[in-house]
């Protein structure tokens, strides 16, 4: 099964010449999910020859303008290219407001359903859940309320092994058993051991993402042990004052929640505009992250 | 006295590769003001080296999303980035409530003090004027409210011989006096004929500014003359139906009304997504009138 992300936008609030604010499209077995959607972002869609129209689903962390500004010029372009399959959208209750007060001065009668849900940034909760997938919100602490998400794919079926199946002529109510680890008898008494026939699925795998918050190490029960951890690092570690003022964490605290939350690999983002040479904030995080990466415009990570 | 306008967005409402939606800077000796602001017009400001903070008057034609999306992002940027100095926004009355309910779910006070006006769209009327320039609503016809622009230049003093005025060594005041197209008696009662001393100033130029409308012909009269005009040309003629419906103009109808009009020059902006090539419009206005342009991304045009 597809999993992996693609950064749409690197930076954070103040515009950069070749950066884009937040947004980043997860790839979940060909299903389209789109985290935060800064101004620009449709932009971004078409530059890395994203489909706008394969998006179902979209989730936006908070109500800062680089998380959210291209959401209602996507969705009427959605609307104007024809859609007419429904699109949810979660996010702190008061974007439902601001969408509607933009629609309705601009006399926009959505062609599709907009399925709107309300986040609360109280407790983490499962918000979505499909065949393959469950997300919840990981609960953030910045200047005013904020969700990370977190995708965890749903354990998949046992690895059926064809040419034994073929061999042996297991019924086919056989297969489906034995593939979610059960073992199969058939009408004749015969037994067949789901563990001859079905090799393990891969291990379920998940993603965090995590922007914009105070590294308050609170959360960090939610990301352990997460295949990928996408992390904000808006400033450099000798801008801590700054950072914690601001409710923003540094590259190096990002670097040390990664390691204490024992994940496979921290993708770092939300740069300053200030900085214009990243690498120096990577190298910071990898000091005591090795496995971290920058989450650059048009880079897509395997989760 | 520099009077000339950038385009930084030529196109309409749905999203197309590298072109943008609209937004203008007009420079009028070297007051920057911003008409339309599309989602984007921040980066575009960035790649076109224009520094935002030079910008003091933003005018909004009307609420589709592809003429201020931007702005609530723009407005923002400029706080973060510590401007103190006030900024002006004209358009219409419903635009204050967009921006007030992101500002406040966002949590921005902005450090500098935003004045909104609102404009009106039944009768034309100056709503700016400076020592340079006038500016009035040019009423529009769309489906939902709509005013263009339209940037006159006043009428500049007459211009000084220097090496007249020195050679006679005319008082100080006496400058003054003949620059305003007035003869002058010093105090010995010498009269100094403006005339000889001064010549006729550049005449006063006009800048329209049209989008979107149907092409109804009832606004001609406040277009009448003017050095360009900027019309929206979103469709090719054989379009004429679907502009109609849409409350917009084709190519061939913005040509046939800058010649009307009698205008200097005619930029056409406002492109249908549809259009990948761009010069069948331009041909098509220029069929009727032949110092016609594309107001093309990153074009400057001397008004």
């Amino acid at each position: 099964m597809r999993f992996d992300v693609t950064i749409l936008g690197s930076s954070s609030a103040t515009p950069v010449f070749n950066r884009n604010p937040s947004a980043q499209i997860l790839n979940a077995n060909e299903q389209l999910f789109l985290i935060d959607c800064g101004e620009g972002t449709q932009q971004q869609l078409i530059r890395n020859n994203i489909k706008s129209q394969r998006i179902n689903t979209i989730f936006i962390s908070h109500l800062h303008g680089d998380h959210y500004l291209g959401l209602i010029g996507l969705l009427s372009s959605l609307h104007l290219n024809g859609r007419t399959k429904p699109m949810s959208v979660y996010g702190p209750a008061e974007l439902k407001e601001i969408l509607d007060i933009q629609f309705k001065y601009s006399q926009t009668e959505l062609r599709y359903p907009l399925h709107f849900y309300a986040t609360q940034a109280k407790t983490p909760e499962v918000i979505f859940e499909n065949r393959d997938l469950k997300v919840e919100t990981i609960i953030l602490e910045h200047r005013i309320a904020c969700t990370g998400f977190k995708f965890i794919q749903k354990k998949a079926l046992r690895k059926v092994d064809q040419t034994r199946i073929v061999n042996t002529a297991v019924p086919v109510e056989g297969i489906q058993t034995m593939k979610k680890g059960r073992d199969f008898t058939d009408a004749e008494g015969r037994v067949y051991r789901f563990e001859e026939f079905t090799s393990a699925p891969p291990a379920p795998r998940s993603y965090a993402y995590c922007s914009d918050t105070l590294c308050n190490w609170v959360y960090i029960e939610q990301i352990k042990e997460v295949n990928t951890l996408y992390h904000e690092a808006t400033f450099m570690h000798d801008l801590l004052g700054r950072a914690t003022d601001t409710f923003h964490t540094t590259a190096l605290q990002a670097g040390q929640i990664a390691l204490k939350a024992n994940v496979g690999q921290l993708l770092l983002g939300h740069f300053s505009a200030r900085y214009r040479e990243l690498e120096p904030l990577l190298l910071e995080a990898q000091s005591v992250f090795p496995n971290s990466k920058l989450a650059l415009e048009g880079a897509t990570f395997m989760i």
